[in-house]
């Protein structure tokens, strides 16, 4: 990890230690580049669901903050208008990992591609965001 | 609320007990019939996000959960493959309400829409999720 | 029906008459109403799969043009931002209707389900769109 | 294209001739290799919506067709379980390509982003596909 990016993550944490759902679930910020954004979680008892395995809702809370950071420092300010998550095995992962990657950008329109991954890297959800840039830089 | 509906919901709540990202977020089971599923949330500080407003994950996860109680209820054992949310307006909000309705069914497959209202009733968002039901009652 | 939804139909019919692509998959308005719109088409050997069902997009178009029309009556001018959709069963059909409600109204926002049936009403498939709209009336 | 992509075509290629709402939309398969499937139609009029851009169902149709030749190549038979599409801009094109490729696949699901573009290779809409395999390779 280069400066620049060391530089861009603090800011980013910055801005968002006001987020307390985040703080509740665990979440950290850990990558942040012009084309991505990375956070991750250390998986506890708290994030398990009846079951044993990683919550439905904790695994989209985490799609969803790479998606917001992402968002957050391409187009400040964003509003997400949809969130859609595809789960495509249980999450019995020790650690997950959420990169958000921008797919296509036109007029107030941001769409990303969120990926979930275990610490093994095996993909456990495919989500995808729809955001409003509400400010277009000129 | 008759009888049956108690009884229902102290089941749902001894089988989701176990439900820990839940628990930290504090939703509560409220409503179970046939036709649907409530549960609801006191908001506090943290559930916010760093605009102050209720965090999209929390909206999600609570969206989930409706869901998953009645799918739960419907047909054990349901795996949810797919969920989707639109955010219609910010929440800003004392305490939200998740009603989750099966919209339909056939075979393996269970849809359902999950409305969020506010204190006033004013919906904040609308989400639907697609289950697989493993088994079939025959 | 009444007069009024006859009046909107026709309506209708005419802005609509300028979409070919509806034209081209046989699809008819017949029904409009404050609260929803309705949608329909004769099934014939060109609306089917290679597996002799109704073909996936022309079960999407007929939702979307359901989902068009309402947005149309309800709020000029609307785009749809994104469009979600649920198969739950094969369609082997001899006539499919889709009829849109809205759910939900916010600022520029509106969202609407719809959903597809057969001649014997049973649901084929239940679909989400979420429309931006542009001129908010005052 | 080498042989091995020319046969894998013509193979598709007879399968889909019984496609009947893709013929009718002018749909063909340009590009299938073990990473992804390509369609393309020239765009005419019997394509356009009221507002003469291509209609969002033809749009729709486009993609759920690379994902179904994509599907029916990797995994026959898959079933499409939900389909998602975002439009991100207005399709104002002389030909429009979709590319689905599998983004992960476990157990019996199979999920795949479709991008669709212009003949400029703007992108007009991404779109999202979950699968159910019906049989399972051993």
């Amino acid at each position: 990890m280069d400066e620049q990016e060391k530089i861009r993550i603090e800011q980013a944490k910055r801005f968002f230690d006001a987020d307390e759902y985040v703080k509740l679930s665990g979440i950290e910020i850990v990558g942040l580049t012009e084309k991505s954004a990375v956070v991750s979680a250390k998986i506890d008892k708290k994030h398990l669901n009846a079951n044993g395995f990683v919550q439905g809702g904790m695994l989209y809370t985490l799609a969803d903050f790479a998606f917001a950071v992402l968002a957050n420092f391409l187009h400040p300010i964003t509003v997400t208008q949809c969130g859609h998550i595809n789960y495509i095995r249980a999450a019995n992962a020790t650690c997950l990992t959420a990169t958000a990657t921008e797919t296509a950008r036109a007029g107030h329109n941001t769409l990303s591609e969120v990926v979930i991954t275990d610490e093994n890297e095996t993909i456990v959800c495919v989500c995808n965001f729809n955001g409003f840039i509400k400010e277009i830089k000129k």
